[in-house]
């Protein structure tokens, strides 16, 4: 892929999450990777999204070393590299402070899967990471961040579960690239508002059964899925 | 009525219910039936709305056999032709994950109808199905979806009830055609907003009277209708 | 005043009330009342508010016999009509089903005065009528919806509070003029709402002392008002 | 700074908290102040938003008396001298009913800080005031109204703080200038609306770790801040 190309893609999954209005102020961020070349295109840190252009994006290495660009890179950019060297299969994350995910990060629970929406897109629960200790958060706050949720996720498959809830912050969402990573965000948000009502209508409200899980989300996902074109 | 018609019909009403919020993502899909000739038409499966022309709709029989389109249809259509069999009053049919009819279905409750904005379109609760057995999830799941709503209408008028939820699912709603099925989703997903905050305020909230309900259903349908022109 | 005039702003009253997000479907209907010939306008039955057009409304004398126009008179008529005989002090009327204002009306409560936004345009606890009988809803519903309101305030000046909301039903407004009582509509909505979310985080939330009541309701209202040009 | 500046600032800052949702009718108001020469310009009094032009705004001193300008000052003048005179680090303020922070208000509770959305502006949770006794609101209201902000906020940094809620009443915010309070009393209303999901959804929430709050704060604010360019 050319780094233009990557560029576009990027600043596009960045405006798209503000125009489905998952981000409000400069809570946000969406990045993409190049594989092959290793490098990690990202929105710089707090600069306004109506003025965000192309040339304003970051071009780093993985190892956060700035390689294009005048601006600093989000402050959030060591979360996403660790996330990329942990999750090899993943093109984009996305990073939000959207409103009912963070609900679900604040209020500690994972986000318990109540209907055929959720498992459209998520093959249970959506995790919730620990908290950071005092130490993580003092020393390298945003690389232990994106390891505390590389280590919730050890033996789960970040492509059945594209989104998790740091404690106490907010989502993470990723896929195939930035854009799938920004639409990924938009769905937990939708699928975090409606387990947040139903739970408030019903704090006793069941997660459907595991056969109904499986037939959702397997008739969109591998290599039985029958839905789409 | 020309299939070119019903066609156009039935774009508008998948159209409708993203503008009116019921839709995000791909969560939703219209279909309307032409009794005399028994052509179905339906959205296609995973297309985006905003790409949707009418030509892309999906003709198919009572039996679900294309018989004109392209694409593959709505994932839904087995459900959508039970309910055109189990309901020969209706000739459209509309799906969504809308987010306060969904709550409920999560909830695992019926709509309980606490005031006269509910009364004016359903003559009592929301009907919710039975849950799908393991049996009906991994075999002819959308078939048996359709199946399991018929069985909850055993004995129920579906023009006096024209909507139910989908236990763990969500709505679908219907009416004289396409766009009517539009608008009752609309209306549905209204009422169960009104009828959650109602319930979050207070738990104990009573239905309203059969008389009152009487009252407004029966002064907008059926014979001793005085609403309206 | 010019009947023509009064048309035009009944309509102006009717639009507004869509316009702010109070009426969903054909929920909801203005009307003026010229005192010196007696004339009411008021929105035609279930009319699409998007193609309602000043010579659609209706006119009718205070006894609800059409004076001028060739649609039927809204369902609601009756129940201006009393609401005008019994506050001759008001110009205009308006009923929504607008959705936190009628939660309160589903959940059988009044709304208690919570802060100074309350306190701004109601001298108090916006006022809950009691359920109609069988009797009354069986015989000239919408008269004795009306009464029923007239009954509630009784020994209550209808300036001071300028709101109702029927039990099971609704709010009703009323104002110097139509687009007085539109405006007092949105206000009691959005009381409404914040009433709603304050009781949900804090069921034992207190009303505001009555200094504090009097203070910000008679700043605005009645000789000693010093709020605005 | 120019006369002329501060009020295209101060029209901007009241314009941007109507565009933002956050004011109602007429219930919001921004103030700016030139600290040089003391003179303030405010919002006139019950003005609609949507006619509200720069030669409209009141250039006061700061004992209130009018300077420039043909109409009366915000009733909410006094108020904001107060803070004036109490913060001499500020240079606006902004008043509002903001659905999410007056709900707080009303509730009588501070916001506690549940999240990182919320430490990156403030260094705690968010202050409430006392309630006003019977004789502050009988006699020079809303100049108490001020003293009983800055009586709260003896002992604590309105710069780690830029936000109140008055009991029973709403928010005020501030910044170095009108824009910036503006700014904050929007970030202030989305950090009110997920506290309340949030402890809607899990009563019990816990506030996040000291650590958390201070390496969030202060990597925005102060010496060590390293967000943005």
């Amino acid at each position: 892929m050319q780094l233009r190309e990557l560029r576009t893609q990027v600043l596009e999954a960045n405006l798209e999450i503000v125009r489905s209005g998952l981000v409000i102020s400069t809570f946000g961020n969406a990045s993409g990777i190049d594989r092959d070349s290793g490098r990690v295109v990202i929105k710089p840190s707090g600069v306004d999204y109506d003025r965000l252009a192309s040339d304003d994006l970051v071009v780093t290495d993985l190892e956060g070393v700035v390689v294009e660009g005048q601006l600093r890179p989000s402050s959030d950019l060591a979360t996403h590299l660790e996330l990329y060297k942990a999750f090899p299969e993943i093109g984009g994350v996305v990073h939000t402070h959207s409103r009912y995910a963070t609900t679900w990060a604040q209020a500690g629970r994972e986000i318990p899967c109540l209907g055929t929406t959720h498992a459209d897109y998520f093959h249970g629960p959506v995790p919730l990471t620990e908290e950071l200790t005092q130490e993580e958060i003092e020393s390298a706050y945003e690389v232990n961040t994106g390891k505390v949720i590389a280590r919730r996720f050890q033996g789960v498959d970040p492509q059945r579960f594209p989104s998790v809830l740091v404690k106490g912050h907010g989502p993470f969402s990723w896929g195939k690239d930035a854009l799938d990573a920004a639409h990924t965000a938009e769905l937990l948000e939708e699928i975090a508002h409606i387990a947040y009502t139903t739970c408030v209508l019903n704090p006793n409200a069941k997660p459907i059964s595991q056969s109904l899980l499986d037939k959702h989300f397997l008739r969109k996902h591998g290599p039985k899925a029958y839905y789409g074109q």
